[in-house]
């Protein structure tokens, strides 16, 4: 089936029919709305910082619009995955099941509280964790002691599971919160792609005990660098503003701290954009959908490859474009990364492994086989909403 | 001598002829230069988060402004703490030399490290370490073994010293790198309120191995939030940038990391602000010292209190401004704190030492009679360069 140059050129074809000749970058935000306006009136008002209206706005209309009971906004994805996890129990000598298939920061926020994060697989149909290899796996793996799940291995405690939603398309949350509560597991959802993505009507990150947010520059939106921490728990949403805030106890003028917490407060000026930018996120999404439909016009006359839809029941923010290639073909992916590249279309593959990493290569891990296949096949292809006005 | 209802209304009287009748908050920044301008231009290119020209452009004019070899931008101040001091070499079971009289994040970056604060006094003439205390402590309690110091007491290494440049007045420098160099001790200055602020001529933040620097929105000058390391050595430059930038490896499309990384990237919006507010610096620093010489003409005719003037041999950013209460006069504090609040000119006293927080009540410790005073004594008045213009 088709020589290397072919299948390149046909994948670059179908790539510029829809978003032009390029250079196309592989996604970057759109201002169309208040960002001016929002961003200059916390300059004018000198409130850039950690005092302003617009922190509080944001984390208002976040809980809204995914329906979760809180939003806490911070720094970045990575921070609220760090305290997510810390609040969810993480400490020292427990391990964390994470896809091997994810952005760093699932894997990184694992080792910032202390513990060991365990590779998981993902699946073809979700790009995310494979719920029914993770039950089979635990099942052989595990045994429940005092309420805790313990990883015969290694004999410690796996505290905390993080599916990721890969690329904006939701994981099989059904199956994965089932394993998650048969095993006396918690759900930590990172959601840093996911932002606009729905499980059979609920917002993704609004599942777990908490869900995180990704707001940095190549995100559906954007907060310059921004995330959030997503909880139904208004208790535990008390406790993640507080630990995020260095922890001060209210006082007048009193510096008083009542833990070791955390700087990792977003400030107003990135607030203000972030206000901006989720006015914006309907059409945003809009535009993202119609962008995978002209792509997946184009693509369906191609043979070898299959752009990613959204999983059943699911409403995804298509936030990266992404083309699977056939088993037989995956022998060209650098061969397309780099004509497409080159071209002046901006394609990337999925991340390396976690496992593949040194630093992580003697972390434990279940077998493999789906995320290694996957990775081979994985190609994202520019995504932008804003190239629908080409 | 006074009573405490004189006291109070001298101090307010003396507030007030300085900076008018209120309200007055403690320090606001200062937008009259290109911050609009600069951070328009991040929206209109859609470059406002990793990617894009400020944040070099912010980290050479630092470096330029500091005589610091390297400048790197972060997301804070205590992000800025934190890899400085874990680049030092700071890890568990580790101890580190903070002041006691400090905001928080001194100490708590030092726990991130897995490390133990070990909390050091300070003294009157810079509000900041007692060079010649902590020479006598370390001659007491510590012993060198293999070229590294130990405390006797609890076995452990002592890695590293931190001072802190106390409301931008620089520390006793050459008395602190002795003890460091006769000690075995790293320096790493914290310099998160100390930009503008000179010894000997020479930047603060730029004598030890690194020096970290804040932009908080209450600092000298703002990023919204946002922080620097320091350092004159080249290579640990890099290390500094890769490690606060997810320690990517440098490929066109691959996704690969060579150590466990951080998120703690200065997003580019916050570095334009940065670089409009670098070149208000000047200007902002003579209208400290403007205020600073019009609080001193009035402050110098009310018996019981001492403004605090920068340290012999020093330029100070005289970020806030600050009074010192006689030791007879100490009952008062909070007397004084409550009518300045109540009249609406914002004042607050010293933060709560950190070996009072219950968290940190059990790190070990030297005598802190110096400290224990200043916080009785100090309270900080309205500093910032805007009050100039009433």
């Amino acid at each position: 089936m088709g020589n290397p140059v072919s299948l390149s050129e046909h994948v670059i074809e179908a790539i510029s029919r829809v978003v032009g000749n390029g250079p196309v970058v592989l996604h970057e935000p759109t201002f169309h709305g208040n960002e001016w306006e929002y961003v200059k009136e916390c300059l004018d008002t000198t409130f850039v910082s950690s005092v302003g209206k617009f922190v509080e706005r944001f984390e208002t209309e976040l809980a809204n619009y995914t329906g979760a009971k809180r939003a806490i906004a911070v720094v970045n994805g990575t921070s609220a995955l760090h305290i997510a996890l810390k609040l969810a129990g993480v400490k020292e000598n427990d391990e964390v099941l994470v896809p091997a298939l994810t952005f760093v920061a699932t894997a990184n926020a694992v080792v910032y509280c202390g513990a060991t994060p365990h590779f998981v697989d993902s699946e073809f149909c979700t790009l995310g964790v494979d719920a029914v290899k993770l039950r089979e796996y635990l099942t052989r793996q595990t045994e429940q002691r005092a309420g805790l799940c313990i990883n015969r291995g290694t004999g410690n405690v796996i505290r905390a599971l993080v599916p990721m939603h890969t690329f904006g398309h939701p994981v099989d949350l059904d199956g994965i919160m089932a394993v998650a509560h048969d095993f006396n597991i918690v759900i930590v959802e990172d959601a840093a792609e996911s932002l606009g993505s729905f499980y059979q009507g609920q917002h993704t990150g609004s599942f777990g005990l908490m869900g995180t947010l990704s707001f940095n520059g190549n995100k559906t939106i954007t907060t310059g660098g921004g995330g959030a921490i997503l909880t139904n728990n208004i208790e535990l949403a008390r406790h993640v503003k507080h630990l995020t805030t260095t922890a001060k106890k209210n006082h007048e003028w009193e510096y008083h701290h009542d833990e070791v917490g955390f700087n990792y407060r977003m400030p107003n000026l990135n607030a203000a954009l972030g206000c901006a930018q989720l006015e914006q996120l309907p059409a945003i999404l809009n535009a993202k959908k119609e962008l995978y439909n002209l792509y997946q016009k184009e693509f369906s006359k191609i043979e070898g490859v299959t752009l990613v839809a959204e999983p059943m029941h699911c409403k995804s923010n298509y936030w990266l474009q992404t083309i699977l290639l056939d088993e037989k073909e995956t022998y060209q992916r650098d061969a397309i990364l780099k004509a497409t590249n080159e071209s002046g279309l901006m394609t990337r593959p999925a991340w390396t492994l976690m496992n593949e990493l040194d630093h992580f290569k003697n972390c434990p891990q279940m077998n493999l086989t789906g995320a290694r296949l996957l990775v081979k096949r994985i190609i994202n292809i520019p995504s932008s909403a804003s190239l629908l006005k080409n």
